[in-house]
């Protein structure tokens, strides 16, 4: 199978990577996350050459993740901003960031801080059951078929 | 910046992604976590072609995210297991689930089911602040760097 048809995988995880699965759009989600804007910003930020972030920024315009508007005309300038689906990537950013914090980073080194606005507190993101409040692990939960004839790794074209 | 050097960041999400962030490599986690040991099911599972399933599973080894043993001898043949290390992934898989599942299939579609074990509810993840209990949204949170000398994308050695 080509990476290209991998959206074709019944499957969410599979699909969510077609369009951010790519390393360096991850980063510059992550910049955009931290409140970069501009074409600069991301290749400072991300370190990618230029070439590589003009083309990861105009999929992520065609995949509705960000949107962008000129700021400046002759020559245009864009600056592009997260949509609602690019904001719901911030879990997928939280998790990256606790995971590197504990395996890549020595505890007082850890460069960024967050804190939640409406209540002040540090936050260190564990995913929390909803019903009884408990962290969810690995070993915690159960994943189950929905349709076992129909695996998540098949292609969606072949249910019915 | 080339991509083997994406590990000099001081960041969390570039260090974790300079381990996880190829594309295959995702895949073949959510196919551990969905229990697949041998070879052969990774092969099946996440489509990629043996070449880079073998390479992407020697990684894997070498990052400490899985370990292998020897469950047949002439020819020898390895199963692969999470490490603490790698079920520490599960969050972030989680995440990519949930914005799969929203953004990618339909609500009467989704094909994994998730049980909390311990008290049996139906999950649906969000990452929830620990102190307040309410939702962690993008909009919810502020980011702020450690040490403002010494910005995320600049590389740790620069640090002291």
């Amino acid at each position: 199978m080509k990476w290209s048809e991998i959206n074709q995988q019944h499957c969410s995880v599979a699909r969510a990577l077609s369009e951010i699965g790519d390393r360096w759009t991850l980063l510059i989600i992550r910049d955009l996350i931290m409140g970069a804007r501009r074409f600069d910003e991301f290749v400072e930020r991300s370190g990618a050459a230029r070439n590589i972030v003009a083309d990861r920024l105009v999929k992520l315009n065609e995949a509705g993740i960000t949107e962008s508007r000129i700021y400046q005309e002759k020559p245009d300038r864009h600056e592009y901003r997260l949509t609602e689906k690019g904001r719901d990537l911030y879990p997928i950013l939280l998790a990256l960031t606790k995971w590197g914090d504990k395996w890549h980073i020595d505890d007082d080194q850890v460069p960024v801080g967050l804190t939640h606005t409406s209540c002040g507190h540090q936050i260190h993101v564990q995913p929390i059951c909803p019903e009884c409040g408990e962290e969810l692990t690995y070993g915690s939960t159960r994943a189950h078929l929905r349709n076992p004839q129909h695996p998540y790794w098949k292609s969606a074209s072949k249910s019915a």
